[in-house]
């Protein structure tokens, strides 16, 4: 498995090696139930104190706004119908965009089925949204609008600017969320200061281990549970905690790179990628060149991608053809953005992690470039 | 830390080497995305497989009907609220106990608050509920009966046996769902032959990690989901799994001892403890003899539980007042049972596992001894 090239960070990343140290100290060390109320008890709710504040850290906010839960999709779920719930006698409007994450859009879906009305603000062929976009969308009966920091597939970052504005200028009471699980740790994130209620990460993007995630709730806001239980997490998310993936989430943010430095790094590494695919006679660009580095979207050839996805993996070279959650599916993201459908079929995403290296990228290229040669394309 | 005796288990456990190799192993090296169409995602695809089958196996129930989620409050939930929406246009009542779990009895009252006909049974003193209570509790337009298999703070368990004749002899249309948190792996369960739809299960009891659960429903059952996003779980459960934890959790399970060595070796442990601890001036057992041997319940004198805790913990004894989600608050178990106050105010918790041994016991009762001579009684 040591020669195996990972280019599928966006789908789960390789736990780091404090995550994993946290996490077995939590197993065999630090085991207790951080509810007990003895010393094996207080013992492991310091720890879970800590990861708080690790993650809280990144954020630039406190710990007390930082919500655990099992991961990404449970907190999109929460900030998406607990928002709803919320605001149900404020207005009965949500803003977001057709190209969110399914834990996203699924939950709007389900609200809509309940009679709330939805506005899907629709990407351009770059997987772009404009400020006037948002503008527009937002009424003075809007109670949440709900947009993702970065685009898993294509790594395009929508206008969060505009919100806060178009949110003050429509006199709406609308909380605003942000699915941040592609962009925590990776671009600065400061949800006081930039108007954000509710922000979404999740700890297996970031180097720890699945089955973790924290949701920012800006203090003094109350939101209605969506569990019922124990006393933990404030009661709005009732249960033991997680504590070996909890905690090693907290210590896979600390082991974080500094963000400026990791850009750097990634852009660098993007635009040598960049140029050797566009050498590959059949591979389209997909990403703009504003998306965030980490992400490459393309497509190869006529050539399916699950087939060429396949070719890759024998050669041990890991890709993604879109999100893993869709597990094959047409992508509703290269959909939205209106990609003619022969390219959505041959599409394939690049994510990288601060361990890449420009060997990587060669290694996959030349895979890619046999691939076009010797695979059949589909008629 | 080795010299600790940990008489805690049903709050939480340690967790065993075979689920520490597993979970490590799952970060180290299988750390792909199960949903992932590449060979590392299929990797991890078959760890999460072999694990469910390892837990539907203690349950002599297909892979299939396992569906894995954070832990026990989360399979609770789903179970409860998920059942009420499965029967909201088949009936309007539900029958539960008055001493479940919080995230059960939560569950229920905030059905209850939207306008369901919730039937609390009432145990006795001993923490009994007969079949007759059950009997006459089941009407024509119950939907479902949620009763837990052992109770988490006294050990006794209701009469699941009943549960589905009553059903049959009220022609309800009712599920039956069974919180098994302290049960699993403890007692011999096989839902499908008890007539049991839907059943509860935690990691964590069973010398698993936190963070991991699993809700048996059994086959041909449609259950409308809480929770939205991608594929996972049948879509029951969506968003990546928890792996470390899920995989683990099956590791635990695999490891436990066979039931009727543990249950004989808790049943000696118990009645060893029942004669040390009736020796004591001031003990008074709460737990009745046909109690679930793993626990045992008991008010020491009229030292408030936490005093006592508190010294039992700085002599590394750990012990708890009650169920340690409820942090301290008064028992609603013990209330329900309808205890005196002073005695639910200086009741302990013992909750073994087939690690504790008769040292242990001793250990426990010279403590429990010096405290209660040293402590001041509460006026």
């Amino acid at each position: 498995m040591d020669h195996d090239i990972y280019l599928d960070n966006s789908a789960t990343t390789r736990v780091c090696p404090q995550a994993v140290e946290k996490a077995l100290y939590m197993m065999t060390q630090c085991w207790g139930n951080p509810s007990s109320l003895h010393a094996k008890g207080s013992a492991a709710a310091r720890e879970l104190m800590e990861s708080r504040r690790r993650i809280a850290a990144v954020l630039g906010a406190e710990p007390e706004e930082i919500t655990f839960l099992s991961g990404g999709t449970e907190a999109n779920n929460l900030a998406v119908l607990g928002a709803a719930k919320w605001g149900q006698k404020r207005g009965h409007r949500i803003v977001t965009t057709a190209f969110e994450h399914s834990s996203v859009l699924d939950s709007v879906r389900q609200l809509e089925k309940e009679g709330w009305d939805v506005c899907y603000l629709q990407p351009d062929r770059q997987g772009h949204i404009t400020p006037e976009q948002v503008f527009s969308a937002v009424t003075p009966d809007t109670v949440l609008v709900s947009m993702m920091a970065v685009n898993n597939e294509v790594g395009t970052m929508p206008p969060l600017d505009a919100v806060p504005a178009a949110i003050r200028r429509a006199k709406a009471p609308a909380l605003f969320h942000v699915d941040a699980v592609q962009a925590f740790g990776k671009i600065p994130l400061r949800p006081g200061r930039m108007g954000i209620d509710l922000l979404t990460c999740s700890s297996h993007k970031i180097h720890g281990p699945k089955g973790a995630g924290a949701l920012y709730k800006r203090r003094g806001l109350y939101l209605p549970p969506r569990a019922f239980g124990g006393e933990q997490e404030g009661k709005l998310r009732p249960g033991t905690e997680a504590m070996p993936a909890l905690c090693a989430f907290g210590a896979a943010a600390a082991a974080l790179p500094p963000i400026p430095d990791s850009l750097r790094k990634m852009r660098e590494l993007n635009t040598f990628a960049r140029q050797e695919l566009q050498k590959i006679d059949g591979v389209i660009l997909h990403s703009p060149p504003d998306a965030l580095p980490y992400i490459l979207h393309l497509s190869a050839g006529h050539v399916r991608a699950q087939t060429m996805l396949n070719f890759l993996s024998q050669r041990g070279i890991y890709v993604s053809s879109g999100s893993a959650c869709a597990k094959g599916a047409r992508s509703h993201v290269l959909t939205a953005m209106g990609l003619p459908e022969t390219e959505i079929d041959a599409s394939l995403r690049i994510s990288f992690s601060h361990e890449n290296t420009r060997q990587d990228v060669q290694a996959l290229c030349q895979a890619l470039q046999e691939g076009l040669q010797q695979l059949v394309a589909r008629p």
